[in-house]
């Protein structure tokens, strides 16, 4: 892991980081070692960034350090012509008002969390040798499909909060069921480019004993303001052991 | 409204009253005037007197009074004929593995709303002249049905929190498109005596622009702890006016 940036933003330390070939950002509160949440996004860190920032710095004030690394075939990264295919065929049934098949989701999804994994492990691993990170991890955001595999196979990872907006193979629907951390799952009820029945049959496959739906109205990026404080008390009960008063 | 007893819990005084042939209880925390939250219950105070008492201790923590009227024909009141009939017919046939037909839910439900809503209604008459209540007024729990028929008529109420786990007239299914105050709907994911398809189209079709889902696991009775947190911060943006910090 290497430093590439390093400022001071309003209460949060950004440091840019690069892993390999992967670019990925760590924020990280004054107080350390902090409990560690990994912010899932859709891809192009250049794009998100302003979310992610506003999501880093809302985790700080909790006393949470966050981080993210760029998703494969996005941002700067070497694209993939089998993945810009498959979007480019997604695009093309949707523009003619016909549904994402079950084919063209596995080629869209299943390659990227696959690749993805991996990557977001050897984070990890690289994240929790640093003196400043500490203690349990959360994973935090979309896409889903990767926040499942991972909350699967990384053990290492307590408690996840998902979000429902993306499209999900069908193989991930099995793998949901042997989840078994603590859940927090945030849906967009009326995001029209989502699929609400797919997310609560994936809601529903879930195998945590603790799981939480949250529905709210507002469209794929209304999420309301007060999911954050959601979140963060989610994630203060797993993460930090803050219990009933 | 006739006070019949007064006695002070830990950190809240209770009292129970009267009104015409109702009664009811009014729970008041220690500052003064305080914003009301009207208790739904499914019927028998006595039954459920302990968990309205840790809901009203749960309120009086964050400054909220709250009260309850005994539902027609439960508890100590008169019972009815119908209402027994149509109970029994309910569960003579959930015994014999049949479906609730909507017509045994509108005779259960609908004479129970049109009974109660005035009822509620001469209740917040009668609180809202003490000196001890001031301010907006919400509804937390169930009868669903109650809940939707209140926030449609009664424009003192500002916010409601659901419970979804009764049966619903298909006549409350388009009164709640009137609905337009801000909403918290709880339901438990896996209750086997609630069904939840018929929840996820009353949520659907509630018409406030926020409304909002948490869906949790654990049968009728397990809601988690956190979400009496949930819905004290819920009323405190609505009713007292908390916003993000």
């Amino acid at each position: 892991m290497r430093f590439t940036s390093d400022q001071h933003l309003d209460g949060v330390r950004e440091r840019a980081f690069t892993l390999g070939e992967v670019p990925g950002i760590l924020w990280t509160p004054e107080t350390a070692p902090a409990p560690l949440i990994l912010l899932g996004h859709p891809g192009d860190l250049h794009k998100t960034h302003p979310r992610l920032v506003a999501r880093a710095r809302h985790c700080a004030a909790e006393g949470f350090a966050s981080a993210t690394i760029e998703l494969p075939w996005s941002g700067d990264r070497p694209r993939s012509a089998a993945a810009e295919q498959a979007r480019a065929d997604l695009r093309q049934a949707l523009a003619a008002g016909e549904p994402a098949t079950p084919e063209v989701i596995d080629r869209l999804v299943l390659p990227l969390v696959d690749q993805a994994v991996p990557e977001w492990q050897a984070t990890l691993d690289a994240l929790l040798a640093l003196p400043e990170i500490g203690g349990p991890v959360g994973y935090a955001g979309g896409i889903i499909s990767l926040g499942v595999r991972l909350a699967v196979v990384e053990p290492r990872i307590s408690a996840a909060l998902l979000f429902a907006g993306s499209f999900v193979p069908r193989a991930l629907f099995e793998e949901a069921r042997q989840v078994t951390i603590p859940l927090l799952v945030l849906l967009q009820w009326d995001d029209e480019g989502n699929d609400r029945q797919m997310a609560l049959d994936l809601f529903d496959a879930l195998g945590s004993a603790e799981k939480t739906l949250h529905a709210n109205m507002g469209g794929h990026t209304g999420v309301p303001w007060f999911e954050g404080d959601d979140g963060n008390r989610f994630f203060a009960r797993h993460l930090k052991g803050v219990v009933r008063p």
